[in-house]
């Protein structure tokens, strides 16, 4: 799997963040250092840099110290909330020690956003834990990864140190996308899309570029057999799609202005750092979606889309 | 399919209501009794009676006097609102003659009862069109099916001529059990299971067998083809488990003193019919639900239930 969809993904983009959700989690150093390893081998000579993430658990300071100049940041996971998160946080209140230290050490914090309530609810439920962090750590960079509410946009504007990314799908599909029709297991994805209010306050950040707001694919690429089945993974793998579709919904909102910093900007600028070099060109000559990618079936499957990447460097 | 499902049906219950979304739909006399007919092959010579039902469109007097006395109620379907009901009304307002006609024979409408807005919405925002029917015709006996939300419980109590109809399944499980976890194909249907509240005031109306309210399977097979695909269709088949599962929930809230009326007594004062005979005892034996029917796989496939059908005269 690795080796089909990393050149898929580092092919349009210089960097991405890799998440730890592996099993079992990447949360050591050196089994981050394997992992980047056998992405930068699967990439082959692409220009393509693996920011890697490690799983959050109660991290000693040394541990952090040692981590600190390998990491993106630490993403965080309520346990069972999503793909291999069983390893996750239980209690906020038991791991505050590695907030503190993380605060300190400036090490961005990075949230997988989600309470066990009821699917519609979980994000919403989740927001005063946000708040709770980003009141007690003033000086935690805390990012709310993939939201799917309008609460939590709203949200952005009152904690100074509350980002968010958005996925290309979330601007796009609904609740109704997935099970309005016929149940499409193909859009189906962890936080759930929610209601079409949700998608529209989403949708109108990303168009204006909200300086808090960051493009994040959250492509997450599962064969097959384990979406078409009796009880189908979550995750839509949607990195060969996200530039071409994405200059598809700016120019159809008129907002091409906004994209590069929507997709790029406003992370360098939220986290400071400066990416590797790379160009991507995008013409209106049309990209026809394979059907299947090895045995992944990507978003938009068979559509054409009207842009394509017609040239990188 | 009718071969396989019909006789799982007929074993349990003396009588149930055929629904006519077929391809193409059951509209005419001539379509009805081929139908039953085939239905009372099926059933073999087990006790059981088809309750046959029209799809609606606009009748003339003539062709309901014809049917009147071979059919248990007509069915509405908004067009599109559900599997096989391409056919269905536009517009309300188009066949008010019908209703009317309908009205002064005494015949029972069904309803299918959702818009085309969002999916969590849309049963909730066609309680005014319930409304304005059961207010223009005061006569007319008004059936919701498979009620799903807490709103279309409340509307019972408010209009005499305003009855409904709630499934095994939505009395137990919420869009959680569907797409909490792992996406479940298997607990997909129309409406779709709403929220753990709405759940919950239907399995309440349920266990004090509200007088308004009669139990409707609407038990749907489906080929695992259709089920475990990419665009899966939407349908429970419960036929098998549903006394047992109703029993085991009745039980388990001291309310075993209401099941007869939820089941049958109800539907039978409601609509002031008798029955065929059919006495059916269930004792705590244990059922263990077959994986599969053919090629159907049944709710709470794979699960032993405490109870079981232990013998029907």
């Amino acid at each position: 799997m690795m080796e089909r969809v990393t050149p898929l993904s580092a092919e349009h983009f210089s960097g991405a963040i890799i998440m730890p959700n592996l099993v079992p989690p990447v949360d050591n150093l050196e089994r981050l250092q394997v992992y980047r390893d056998q992405i930068n081998v699967a990439k082959g000579d692409t220009v393509f840099d693996p920011l890697m993430m490690l799983f959050f658990r109660n991290y000693s300071e040394a541990e952090l110290a040692a981590a600190r100049e390998h990491i993106f940041g630490i993403k965080l996971y309520p346990a069972g909330a999503t793909t291999n998160s069983e390893a996750g946080v239980k209690e906020l209140s038991a791991v505050e020690g590695t907030f503190k230290l993380m605060e300190e050490m400036g090490i961005p914090l990075m949230i997988h956003g989600e309470t066990h309530g009821f699917v519609m609810d979980r994000e919403k439920e989740f927001l005063a834990s946000y708040e709770y962090l980003a009141q007690k750590f003033p000086k935690l960079k805390i990012t709310m990864e993939h939201i799917t509410t309008r609460d939590a946009v709203e949200m952005l504007d009152r904690y100074e140190n509350l980002y968010a990314t958005v996925t290309l799908h979330h601007l796009i599909i609904t609740l109704n996308d997935v099970a309005g029709g016929m149940l499409q297991p193909h859009l189906f994805c962890k936080p759930i899309a929610k209601r079409p209010e949700d998608r529209e306050a989403l949708l109108a950040a990303a168009l204006q570029a909200h300086p808090k707001l960051m493009f994040g694919s959250d492509s997450a690429p599962h064969p097959i057999s384990k979406k078409e089945c009796c009880g189908c993974a979550a995750g839509l793998f949607t990195a060969p799609v996200c530039l071409p579709t994405l200059v598809e919904l700016f120019e159809e909102h008129g907002a091409l202005d906004n994209l590069q910093a929507f997709v790029s900007g406003n992370a360098q600028r939220i986290h400071n750092f400066t990416p590797l070099s790379k160009t991507v060109k995008l013409e209106k000559v049309g990209m026809l979606v394979p059907e299947r990618y090895g045995e992944v079936v990507p978003y938009r499957a068979g559509e054409t889309i009207p842009w394509a990447v017609t040239s990188i460097h």
